[in-house]
């Protein structure tokens, strides 16, 4: 039998973790980010998102699945983001909620009259600040003190290694993944309908 | 007080989902991937990883970890993959095993000598067949019918949204993440000496 | 005095190499390709680009500008990239024609009644027999035996080093430049009209 | 006969720029970095690559090919790149010498004992003045007003359209294939050699 006692105890916090999920997150703050999101589709507005590091792959896939539901959707800093305007959404993803190329998204996107929904552990960081609506999703225990990224990852610093250092990652896919499915649902999408839309090129 | 029925019963699901992996997850496959990751470590060989789509992001999650571990690892698609030879490691990621590009990946690794790790719903796919060893996560109902992640995505075939369709993804993104925790506790390595050998630059 | 001998032979081949594009590109295959950009700009048709390693990148850049000037465009196997339909464009950019993601892509694209552009070496090749229309750019000296990009990759091949190895993509880089700058003319692009577009948000 | 009269003035002007690419580059700043690339590869160094939008992209045709060449090196944002440290290297690409992201890698590069090499058109620039080494290529007409590269993707603010705009891109591309064959040439590579090490695998 083996012995695998550090992964045992690790998938049996993650799993812990992800259950009090349900109670973390805050419905207010849900329910505002969703009628953000619904507005975005209504008027055809562009919906971005940004993050750095294991931040930004779980934006990523957030993206994908806004595509499929057909949100203007794009990432910021891959090749064809275009530029935003007023009501635009930028989703602006930092645990810490200090990570420098996120909050000067954030501070731009707000310049231009665009919307900034913040993902982030701490209300009260920069990016919080920055935002017009904050989500708290837990999981990061402490800030970084470089908040270049770039820098970071030059100087080879990173958040603190699993299990601790990826609660938030894991939370925050685990919650935009819900968020996918309440906007499935509030927009009267099916999987039979999208299959339909399929069936035509099979 | 909002009505978010949908985005509850998804994280209701998800955390099911992750509460059960640790039961439907075979410990000696995972010690034998264990085992295959210490001895690239020792053997100083590389370990690509591969997946498209959203399994590619979670790789990509990995593949961080791996290298803040002090692995020479690699991204199979990214500008500056090497290629691999006898006893390199390649960690191949599709919910289906039937995604052709990461298939095609598996055969072309077997053929110079590398070993292929298979993470896979499905223990029977081609993915699986091809590879030296498989780990079997959940998640993945059913196998895609195209089979070229780009055709794919040109024809805008996409899995089942959420919560179904991601349930793969969650469950590789917890899983590799165990992993990591138990490499960190056999490799000996820990936050503390970690920080220490980042103080040298702070 | 430095001996750069190497490098000062080098700059002079590429620099022969781009005097002669302008002889070597054929301004019935530049027309007809004008024409199609032209026709999916007017319709708000999908321009998606597809290339894999160094013709990947030339792609992306091609895309960078199309988006500039206000072009629907996606690169294939990132993050937001839509699935497409009738009349959209697909530009297919391979020296030896041969690449197997992007003729498969060139494929799924044709099967939903999408356009290909093919941009190749070789006007027999695998690629140019899938496009609609092909635009011949001279460089690559051969083609590759292994076709799949991420096996190519995997097993260590590359296309012969550099100067030989890269006058394909430096052609295509040129010539995909003067393509921007002949659609800029006729959509009656400016730089100062864009500049008073921007000024808005300055 | 179809009147592409932009575009074949678009092309001459590429054309023309190249040809005199050769009396524009100082061959002492040329020699100077290839001897910092060579004790990068005689020592191990890593060889880092930095740069935005398109920029980046040249960067990263440019890192390709220093890995084909067997360097140790990795592309700044990517998934896998490491920590730096004394003596390894950093390739910083920017046209202004202002984009904000790299500055501050070549800053954290700086600190933690790594050299810098600048390629800008620029040689008073801020990435300039922070760089142990500076390679003038030309082609940037003006810096940009706006130094974060993320905001200015969100801003909608890009270099000046083509032809005038992409300039320094293909000139740096130009130029860094020419160092590309000079280093084959000193580290004694042939394109014969490295096929025989390939054909191990075929």
């Amino acid at each position: 039998m083996p012995n695998t006692k550090a992964f045992d105890a690790a998938l049996a916090e993650l799993s812990s973790f992800v259950a009090k999920l349900s109670n973390a997150i805050d419905r207010e703050q849900v329910e505002k980010m969703l009628g953000m999101l619904m507005e975005a589709w209504s008027w055809g507005k562009i919906v971005l998102v940004v993050g750095a590091g294991r931040s930004g792959l779980v934006g990523r896939a957030f993206a994908m699945r806004l595509m499929h539901l057909g949100f203007r959707t794009y990432v910021v800093g891959e090749t064809v983001t275009p530029g935003v305007g007023p009501n635009d959404l930028l989703i602006a993803i930092s645990g810490s909620g200090t990570t420098g190329i996120v909050v000067a998204a954030a501070e731009a996107a707000r310049r231009v009259g665009a919307k900034v929904i913040a993902i982030t552990s701490f209300p009260d960081s920069p990016l919080a600040k920055t935002a017009d609506h904050v989500v708290v999703v837990p999981g990061r225990a402490k800030t970084s003190e470089e908040t270049d990224y770039f820098s970071r990852q030059i100087l080879g610093m990173h958040e603190p290694l699993a299990p601790l250092g990826t609660l938030f990652e894991i939370g925050t896919m685990v919650f935009l993944d819900s968020i996918i499915a309440e906007l499935m649902h509030r927009l009267g999408k099916t999987e039979k309908e999208m299959k339909a839309r399929h069936a035509t090129i099979e």
